[in-house]
């Protein structure tokens, strides 16, 4: 028998921590993300669990081991923190370096990188970057994509808690599908044929009759054949659902407030990631401006001259010139559309009552590009048993999902974020791809 | 063109704002949980976003409204926060209630509930309970036991990101199985075959090498025939990952602290919950007791006499005997059991050199159930791909994987504790689909 204690281990020592240790002597860990030999010795800059280190080290008795440095050696350093005035805005922290007086070899890599890895960019392929994600996610840049997408996803999770919400874990291998149509991947279950959650819709309206406020942080999948730097076919879907709406511009009035604490999260979080990344915070005002899909195609036809009037969508170039006009008009980068036509809104989206054959639904336009959908449903069970019917769909198949209608629910509605878009809009990167650790693709299943 | 602004919209008011609000009058919305007429007048019992509000209403001038009270009704109700002693455990807040001035109907449902769901224990049959979940979960007590889980899955996360881990989001549709075997699920994925993850094994170790310290908090599927009380199909698995480990002893250490943070946060976040569910937490010591497989085995034979020696792994009966011994002889409800035979154990994980054919893997046990496997892990290309070859495996299909490898790793470990399990134990209860919000099995799809 041994026993075990925690030994009060509180992780490494971290970039702010280094900052305030001037004149200490530390010993620690990190991979050897690049190396730069001059006359008098080596920069080395160490990869860290929360950012690069910059260490330098004399010729004087060290030439041996400064010759076998490599990048991706895994090494322990002794040294003590020295001020620095650091310029490179990948090295964080950027006012201490740490001047050694040993190295350790900890592990070594089999094969130096087939790419070169301490380039300031990674100018690589799209699909040379993929094909290499273990190893070029290692870079800085790529590495701080996924930091601000964490951040985001950690922060509406802050932003939804402190509004009242509980967080939900809901199945993805379900019965039938939330979005219907024919996106949808099987899987053998068993002797039968399951489906892959294209959304938690089901689930987190029966969460509203649980906890009134309910959402959730996780994978959809998505059988779409499209091939595009906009879609993946498995993402991370920020969603919510409240219950208890004065009405459906309340939940855009809710998702306002959770964008405000999401940039207020990078401000405060991300500023290494962002100054590396150069990338623009939108400013988020007192108010996003709402137009209907009606006005929306009038707007796009004045700038354009082509005429999208009766489309029940907008279309990519339409979605481009309202946030050029939405920007211009109203000094704001992002637009709400509203009341898209009921039959291009699932069977749960609430009508209109005073505009027949549109929705209480919206998209949420940022940068050129939908990045929330959203929208009241219904709450009536006889509505939707009656809208179910209309559709051509059998209430019979989603009995279970309508006990939540049956047995009551209040008036509500909820929205979902597609986290790897907002997370390239904000950066201004094209590809969602590169926002995604290992995204998954029609042609993409590995990494 | 309109403007739609956050409204300073933060949520309805909470029980802890509620309980100092006496005097004061206040309009709120709920679903009626409960009534009980009096010769008076009535108790209305409303389920809150955060708890069960006691409601009082005199008879005079609202007989007509009262008779038509039912369970399951969305209303707005206005009335004065009064002091009260409220001792019933499923009402939060407790100190105080409302009297109330009107009731305004919402919502009302289709149909009143098949089964009693005013009792202080929903005593359904299993099967009941998980047909009518999304009715059932409205009950207090059912709600209580996913606000447990969620909070130790919070907690988790809280206690990783505070100790330097990187939160990631890793894919669920994959091209190969971790832990090897048949029990996995197969997927369509446009013209070929994938599979679901049965653990974020491979791309937590990617993250090594990307962040040193990586958690993820996501679901994983097990495609296991095994119908019983302690196996779901879909479960939450609380993951993590860490480079530069001194040894397979840091993961356990780990483990320690982040156990205490939990049992933390539930008793200052959950005492409402755990009071109403009886729930006893475990004192978590200085240390846990560890014992190897070989001493397990030497343990359990002494107490039943039953003989498993050399046996690759401990069944169910001697999980229960080594619970009450590590309880009785180390007063500690946890014990860690290390070094299970290579073989028994997948192809990543790291041999221990001082005892040929076992592992430095292990597990955690916790009143007489499993609820964590880990270990350190083999960091080194070569090695890596030799005992591939050794179990059979081809390491051509693992290419991808094996990159982390080749491009270099640090001595690195970790380990995933079942969510559902652990809240299971902790909670005292029989079949782990209890603390699951929509359980999936051999049987069940549905809801």
């Amino acid at each position: 028998m041994k026993s075990i204690s925690d030994n009060g281990l509180r992780g490494p020592v971290s970039a702010a921590e280094l900052e305030n240790m001037t004149g200490e002597i530390v010993t620690i860990h990190g991979m050897i993300q690049r190396i730069r030999r001059l006359g008098w010795g080596a920069f080395i800059i160490l990869r860290r669990h929360d950012g690069l280190l910059q260490c330098v080290m004399g010729n004087e008795g060290n030439e041996e081991i400064l010759d076998k440095l490599e990048v991706e050696q895994s090494v322990e350093v002794t040294g003590t923190v020295k001020k620095a005035r650091i310029k490179d805005t990948s090295i964080h922290p950027n006012t201490v370096e740490l001047h050694l007086d040993s190295i350790e070899f900890i592990s070594l890599p089999a094969e130096l990188p087939p790419v070169d890895m301490t380039k300031k960019v990674l100018d690589l392929h799209i699909d040379t970057n993929l094909d290499l994600r273990p190893l070029s996610l290692r870079h800085p840049m790529e590495r701080a994509r996924l930091k601000v997408a964490e951040t985001l996803a950690s922060a509406f999770r802050n932003s939804l808690t402190g509004m009242g919400f509980t967080e939900i874990r809901t199945p993805k291998i379900c019965s039938a599908g939330a979005e219907g149509g024919a996106n949808i991947f099987k899987i053998q279950y068993f002797d039968r044929e399951a489906f892959l959650a294209q959304s938690p819709q089901f689930y987190k309206q029966m969460g509203v009759g649980i906890f009134e406020r309910v959402f959730e942080v996780g994978p959809v999948f998505r059988a779409e054949p499209h091939q595009t730097s906009r879609h993946i076919n498995e993402y991370t879907s920020l969603d919510f659902e409240m219950g208890f709406i004065s009405g459906f511009e309340e939940i855009m009035s809710v998702e306002i407030a959770i964008l405000r604490d999401c940039m207020e999260a990078l401000k405060r979080e991300c500023s290494v990631e962002l100054e590396m990344l150069g990338a623009d915070l939108p400013v988020i005002s007192e108010t996003i401006p709402s137009v209907t899909l009606e006005e929306a195609h009038r707007i796009t036809k004045e700038i354009s001259g082509k005429d999208n009037t009766g489309e029940p969508d907008l279309d990519p170039e339409e979605e481009k010139l309202l946030c050029a006009w939405s920007l211009e008009k109203w000094n704001s980068e992002f637009l709400f559309v509203t009341h898209f036509p009921t039959e291009k809104r699932p069977f749960y989206t609430m009508d209109d009552p005073d505009n027949p054959g549109t929705t209480l639904g919206f998209d949420l336009l940022f940068r050129g590009l939908e990045v929330t959908t959203g929208g009241q449903r219904i709450h009536d069970y006889d509505v939707q048993v009656e809208k179910m019917k209309a559709f051509g769909l059998d209430p019979e198949s989603f009995k279970s999902y309508l006990q939540a209608h049956k047995y009551g629910l209040p008036p509500h509605g909820g929205l979902a974020i597609g986290l790897e878009r907002l997370t390239a809009r904000i950066l201004g990167v094209d590809n969602i791809r590169l926002t995604t650790m290992f995204p998954r693709d029609v042609k993409r299943l590995t990494p």
